[in-house]
């Protein structure tokens, strides 16, 4: 099947081909390079650069010239076609980044030329170099937050976020539990308790180089870092030593990892699980919600989006990227230009050995 | 170990010896028959029914003759030693009942000598003839609700009741889905549905007289009922018919049944685990979390007495007799005479074959 591109107001639309005449009369964006794939399967044979004709801005357009954007996990994953919620093939990749402001439709007001701006809710489409799309899709942010932390601040750090402040109410000296803490978002969560006065128990695979894992992570601020294996013992309360036994817990990993997070909690305590990685599912005794009185549940960002409470999701973004700003908060990314765009899918695809999450600069 | 009787006011008071000489001037309780244990094990190795001396009431105690009181399966865990919360041994068996007010201490106002009540919250060591206990202990039932029901009114209806009202907010015309249907929880659960215009499905084992139990479910009220062997197939929603996606699933089994509620359950629904009959763990997948945004929650009745929220209970507790007296709320019951024991024990313990719950007639 042939790429279909989108439809092209001012040059060619299928909904409304008299468009074409206006087009001397109306704002009309630059060609876009686009990242685009006509079926799913392997990201690395089924995606390609094509070249995409101009937009016509409508009058609450806005044209928005992409400056960077990452290779996330569930990009990958809808690009496979795995993803339960995914664009209709053929479809552009991404789901979150960065652009600025490069062309206004007549009626925008809120916003100006050279803003910077990311979707928001996030949505398909982001490996592009020009994007068009309704002013109310855009949220302006602050242009000092070096531009690979805006890019990839809702997919991952408003996750961590939102799942500190969703399901437990926690106060300073409280304490979280987690698996898979050195991810992306497992940093983010350590990062965010710290700053909220609460302790992280913190649980990481063994491999070669975890003593560094382990010192990285307390770096962030990370009271307790425990590989899977030192945990293989009677009672995983033992090694809480000052700290109190945790009533939320967070989850992204399943099989054992999933059961020490469920070790550690006290009582009445709830564990958030947000992905798989080990691709086994969670095991869970009777006992632990009767007598215990365990509550698990799920968080999916994509979900939260479409919910009323998405509306808050602007404020948080700007209070993580004023953190960004201000050196409180931080996470490793790799910047890599769009014509090296294969690389960086190698790399994100873990074809190329271990690398920090790969973010298109266009 | 010798089994030590409960302090025994106005005859020797190892609180307040002293109590002694005050005897002939107070009430004092009959000589009670109980049935005791005085180390955990099987129940019908460390189970006796022994006299108990009289007990001198205080100005708040009432003396209750017991009138009936259930073997309950968490009965028989306590005595084996296995239940999470139980007496100190020795201690004397049972942990609902009814009883008639026999004698009142000089200070109770809110109850009458003849008045039916019984323990709320339960509390142990109902497997006596005669109780003394504080009047705030006991809770004035209707008497002309057939005793065995008032007896048993707490540990499984109010379970069925308080897991149909403290999870998920459902109204008339949604359905709810639950495994063990059998049991009497489940005959509960599907007749409070019913009353309430909810949709009950029902999942219960393959095994001889399926068929029957089947017919039996739904003259209460079952709007489905399935055998686990019937639900082997590739998507179960298909066999809802008219039935909407239940929001609300009960499991007391564990296992593949437990799997079974799970793939039942709408999206954003909750699963309620309050048994583990199947003595195998629950397992659950990743997206069924994320992507299915499921949760799962445990119930049990003792920590719920524990809370603020038994305050309810009474009246809910009233609400069920009343569905009892009016005919609309009914299940199997087997009255047994307290000389005879031994044998509903060993009925209670499966021993005997196939037997409703058994319960004590005093």
């Amino acid at each position: 099947m042939a790429f279909r591109a989108p439809p092209l107001n001012g040059f060619y639309c299928r909904r409304n081909p008299m468009v074409f005449f206006r087009a001397f009369a109306s704002v009309v964006s630059p060609p876009s390079k686009a990242v685009v794939y006509e079926r799913h399967g392997p990201p690395d044979e089924v995606t390609r650069v094509i070249d995409l004709p101009p937009v016509e801005l409508k009058e609450h357009d806005i044209c928005v010239k992409m400056l960077a954007a990452p290779i996330n996990p569930s990009d990958i994953n809808r690009i496979e076609g795995v993803y339960p919620v995914r664009p209709p093939v053929p479809a552009i990749g991404g789901y979150e980044g960065v652009g600025e402001i490069q062309a206004l439709g007549s009626a925008v007001r809120g916003l100006s030329l050279g803003d910077w701006v990311i979707p928001s809710p996030p949505s398909f489409g982001t490996w592009q170099t020009y994007i068009v799309k309704e002013e109310s899709v855009w949220h302006k942010i602050d242009k000092d937050v070096p531009m690979e932390f805006s890019a990839t601040v809702t997919v991952n750090p408003l996750t961590a976020l939102r799942m500190l402040e969703d399901f437990v109410k926690l106060v300073p000296g409280d304490a979280i539990v987690q698996n898979g803490a050195t991810s992306i978002v497992g940093q983010c969560i350590i990062q965010l308790a710290r700053i909220r006065g609460i302790r992280s128990i913190n649980i990481i695979r063994d491999r070669v180089g975890s003593e560094e894992a382990k010192e990285k992570l307390k770096g962030l601020g990370a009271d307790e870092v425990f590989t899977e294996s030192q945990l293989e013992v009677k009672n995983v309360k033992d090694l809480l030593g000052v700290l109190p036994e945790p009533a939320l817990g967070f989850n992204c990993v399943g099989g054992n990892p999933a059961s020490l997070v469920l070790k550690f909690l006290r009582q009445g305590g709830t564990m958030v699980t947000y992905g798989g990685m080990a691709k086994k599912p969670i095991t869970v005794s009777t006992s632990s919600f009767i007598f215990k009185d365990l509550a698990l549940r799920g968080f999916w960002l994509q979900k939260l989006m479409s919910t009323e409470n998405a509306k808050d999701c602007r404020v948080m973004i700007d209070y993580l990227l004023s953190l960004v700003c201000d050196g409180s908060f931080k996470y490793e990314l790799e910047m890599v230009p769009f014509k090296d765009f294969n690389v960086a899918l190698d790399r994100a695809l873990g074809k190329l050995g271990s690398h920090p999450k790969q973010v298109i600069k266009f």
